[in-house]
């Protein structure tokens, strides 16, 4: 099964497509990750939807998840393998109305859709990081956008919004900087990764390092076709089953076979089902797209996720949000199930902060915040409908 | 992370060792596969224990999981790596007390403890199958097992008991030997595999075969320590977490790191989590006892599975059995949900078959079914006093 070497790589200023732009750190200014490294150059790929008003106070951050990237509404193209990821919710008249906020989406830290990861080149030869990259967490992230909302001059933002490790991101950006947020929608998330979603990561690492091609980090000059691609496509199938449910998968495929087959006759080890070939499918479609040490770097940073580290535990961190927030949970969610989202809801409640919960009624497990634009428009809409404007 | 070849291969009649004894075939009567191809030689490893009434009517085989053997009971040593897998539940006076039943356990076809499977020589030229082994079905298990069933002098079992693959193997009995089991026990498992699991199968398949230390199959004169044991261990992995369930993951790991380490400091990809050592220590220890090959080709009869499948359909299948049957669920099962055991029980119920459910409390998961001995031992029990002896 070949496939193609991921397309991917760094942009840089310049290398401006579409509706793409970039924000770099000043030379002087490196930026400094959790880890305490330093990354002595740092840009962020963002783009950005309808127009900020004069008072600054019309601003909404959407915040991407694992694979996502700075392209949430708009159709394919221009250096986009895929429309946006919200297209249905983010646009004029829709959910997130463009003609009424002015709506932000960046991709992260460790990202491979323009924004620094292991793909840039490292200042100091010009060649990509590859191993060299250091871990980010989900706060380097957070920071790097903040960055970014300065650099735009926006002093706070009316809400963070992002589902999975988006929502992640959402939690932390109300935690870090309680000043510069003024509601906070986080869906089908949760404050700290549990033992199996890191397993679950374990799983993918593990798949990826098996690849012979991933050789360590250090694959950018082998020639197409002969990335990680085998790796990547593994650990991808890992994540596209908790991404479903059961259910789904047993309405959309059932036993069938792939390519017509039938099991009559000689049957082969390696003949496939029909939810293989669409494993198979997912896995290398992403490698046509996504880096590989990317996904190592991002799934990393959700493993190490913890709203509480440093702060004197879970409790003490989600006492720091004292904003609106509205949490999503979906009632199908196998990965991040909706007893996660509940907590914080409960704990918030708990604090006196303003709080709702509404769960997505869907079969669709954890996609279903991208996939049941109806229930989330409207709840996302109905909240920010509620939240005074700044 | 070296790690040592399985320590498996073909035991032969004569290699006996404590307690396991060897069925083979007559040599002029070669073993028709599901597929339509033929095992010219086949092995069956069993164990007994108590002894068989004048009647033949106390006799009841237990099916083993997937990386089960014969050694349903007793203590580790002669040749198993681990005690018997239900040693809590059989042994005198226990709830499947031998010393009022003869009890039956073989390892499957297909396997690596001592039944004929990949790592068996073949008979053209005395080297293991390897890639050669034809893909099994549980049926091909159960129709090996009613071979031994015959050359022990039982004409029909009082009880066929398994759970997970093992239940598959109960349906199986019941449907194809209908005159030779007098009831069933079918635990944690289902009457036909759905996408989600062969999804999870399929994921392992394709970690294996990343393994180029796996070679297309072909890997039994690898050195110790070159087998692919690393692509054994990734499929074992995704299995693990499978059989287990989010909150004892949550309760036994939560998100504590590995070897007493701390996440201040420099953080690292590859710094593990308590969960992740947890993994990778049963995926080491997986590959100790059992072959790559083996673990395929059970895995592939696992998604397989289907008890209608040439019958007409699920229905009619189930239809078939009329023997008294009780179907056991774990309610925290995320592997093989106790909706699927309570189909079964529904559908025998609706068919007048004596039909009885048992849910396990637990919140084990799917390894309930060897973890609950308490529970199981009481269910299996309870229905065994109840169910008249032949």
């Amino acid at each position: 099964m070949p496939t193609p070497l991921p397309v991917t790589g760094a942009w840089r200023p310049g290398d401006e497509v579409g509706h793409r732009r970039f924000f770099t750190m000043p030379p002087d200014r490196p930026f400094a990750l959790d880890t305490g490294m330093v990354l002595a150059e740092m840009a962020v790929a963002y783009e950005t939807w309808g127009e900020l008003d004069e008072r600054g106070g019309n601003a909404i951050l959407l915040c991407h998840a694992w694979t996502g990237d700075s392209h949430a509404s708009g159709p394919a193209g221009h250096g986009h393998h895929t429309p946006g990821w919200w297209d249905d919710l983010v646009g004029p008249g829709k959910a997130i109305d463009t003609d009424r906020w002015y709506v932000v989406c960046a991709n992260v830290l460790g990202g491979c859709q323009g924004s620094t990861g292991p793909a840039s080149p490292h200042p100091d030869d010009g060649l990509p990081y590859g191993s060299r990259f250091p871990v980010v967490t989900v706060r380097d992230m957070v920071r790097a956008q903040a960055r970014l909302g300065t650099h735009l001059g926006i002093e706070a933002w009316h809400s963070v919004i992002g589902g999975s490790m988006g929502g992640m991101q959402v939690l932390e950006w109300a935690i870090t900087f309680p000043q510069r947020v003024r509601s906070i929608i986080p869906i089908a998330t949760c404050a700290q990764a549990t033992a199996q979603q890191i397993a679950w990561g374990a799983i993918g690492r593990r798949a990826i390092r098996l690849d012979p091609r991933w050789n360590g980090g250090n694959y950018y000059e082998a020639a197409p076709g002969d990335g990680p691609a085998e790796g990547l496509a593994v650990a991808r199938m890992v994540a596209q089953v908790t991404f479903r449910s059961d259910n789904i998968f047993t309405d959309r495929f059932g036993r069938e076979l792939a390519d017509g087959s039938e099991l009559s006759g000689r049957l082969d080890l390696w003949q496939r089902f029909e939810v293989e070939r669409y494993l198979d499918h997912h896995g290398d479609k992403l490698i046509r797209r996504f880096d590989t040490n990317s996904y190592l770097v991002i799934g990393k940073a959700m493993d190490l996720h913890d709203v509480g580290r440093g702060r004197g535990g879970l409790r003490s961190a989600i006492a720091r949000i004292r904003v609106p927030t509205l949490t999503v949970g979906i009632w199908s969610d196998m990965l991040y199930p909706s007893y996660q989202q509940q907590q914080i809801h409960a704990m918030l409640e708990a604090n006196g902060t303003p709080s709702r919960y509404i769960e997505v009624d869907s079969p669709h497990g954890h996609d279903a915040f991208l996939i049941e634009a109806e229930q989330m428009g409207a709840a996302v809409g109905g909240f920010l409908d509620a939240t005074p404007a700044g």
